[in-house]
């Protein structure tokens, strides 16, 4: 009998974020299958786990997506791993998949999932708290109150995006900012919007950080810059209670 | 010495969405804070909780936040129940009050938070998962792959706000949309997306429903349509596999 494929968003990085269903599953799931952008590399997301969930002698799966430049690389790494973790399903293992954050935002797993699903193999997806809401409340942001609108866009987006989610949306969320927030600051420079800015990198990990946006500022993979059209930023830097509409 | 406030996201209604860290301030909490639109009203979120979480003989105190039409009134009782948690928070009590989804996605949470914060209480925010997340998982859609772009949005918005979003973005939730299917559906058909467009209601509870948009369909409170451009709906309603770009 074939085993059932999970897809597991473990949430953000604090491992107390991981649900109690996430933890159920992967505890009775065979095998763990743990993304890496190259086999030996070690993963986040597996760190984290490891702090809040009972892993006793459990069998480990790394599964290499690369991240090569090289589209037509990638595609066929996606597909490499896919057919490993078919393979495992066929041997009757129920393998869980682990992600940081959620599912269904900006995850490898969509794509793994889906592929497997195609493939006629049960399958579930166990949804994660998304980064940016981690994000949000540490920051002392809401993302969205009473009829607000909110955007959720990738650094990489054209500038054309990035205008159109700051002119017709509330509240604006850019995700993956890392390498782009001198990018973020010019545009947001042009517009006068620079106070509404709040940088936020590896949040409920060690190296948390909130602060203003600044211009030539080094942050790593886990940075999400949220921008609200109430001013939250201080000149001093101070996060401002946003007042009462 | 005063007691802390906590914000607790406790995740869209499955009680096994629950994360470890709600759980955990729920337990420890002297008093559990539960928001209802009326005194003496059942609390979806309280149901939830007393699944995952051993509530004992824990204090519990109903907080009521009116859904009143008249602005001025459902302000009053804001500003009520924002004293009466400053109360017990004054006589040395740590308060978790409880919310549906996400602290930072609509939640009154959000307000009471921020004034309690402004007011000198020590307080924090316990991210939960937001519904939007557990419906795309449940319906099997990405809400956002590679560099696609996301817009949330309350069904209330404005038409232009509708297209806007509808304009812009590959992925659009539209949030509290159960009263207001027809409206969207009258959009969509307008605009020819249709099929780009799934209702799902009550997501993770008893009558969960995840179906094609349909004219004169009638929803619960909980019930958020998720629309991408690829379209995912046949004319036959079965849900699609999306294909990869």
């Amino acid at each position: 009998m074939r085993g059932k494929f999970y897809s597991v968003g473990i949430g953000p990085g604090d491992a107390e974020y991981i649900t109690l269903k996430a933890k159920r599953v992967i505890e009775s799931a065979d095998i763990i299958a743990v993304p890496v952008k190259k086999y030996g590399e070690k993963s986040t997301a597996f760190g984290i786990v490891r702090k809040a969930v009972d892993m006793g002698n459990k069998r480990v799966e790394e599964i290499e997506f690369s991240m090569d430049r090289d589209r037509s690389k990638r595609l066929q790494s996606r597909q490499d791993g896919v057919e490993k973790i078919a393979r495992l399903l066929d041997e009757g293992n129920n393998v869980a998949m682990i992600t940081l954050g959620d599912v269904s935002v900006y995850s490898t797993c969509t794509y793994v999932n889906r592929q497997i699903k195609c493939m006629g193999y049960e399958n579930e997806i166990v949804s994660g708290i998304p980064s940016f809401c981690a994000a949000a409340a540490r920051a002392g942001i809401s993302l969205c109150e009473e009829n607000e609108t909110l955007a959720i866009i990738p650094a990489l987006t054209s500038e054309e995006n990035l205008d159109k989610a700051l002119d017709g949306f509330d509240n604006v969320v850019i995700m993956k900012a890392g390498r782009n927030t001198d990018r973020i600051y010019s545009c947001l420079k042009r517009r006068g919007m620079i106070e509404n800015a709040v940088v936020t990198s590896e949040i409920g990990m060690e190296n948390e950080l909130i602060e203003p946006i600044a211009q030539g500022g080094e942050y790593g993979y886990f940075t999400t810059v949220i921008i609200t059209k109430k001013p939250i930023v201080t000149e001093s830097g101070i996060i401002k209670e946003r007042t009462e509409k």
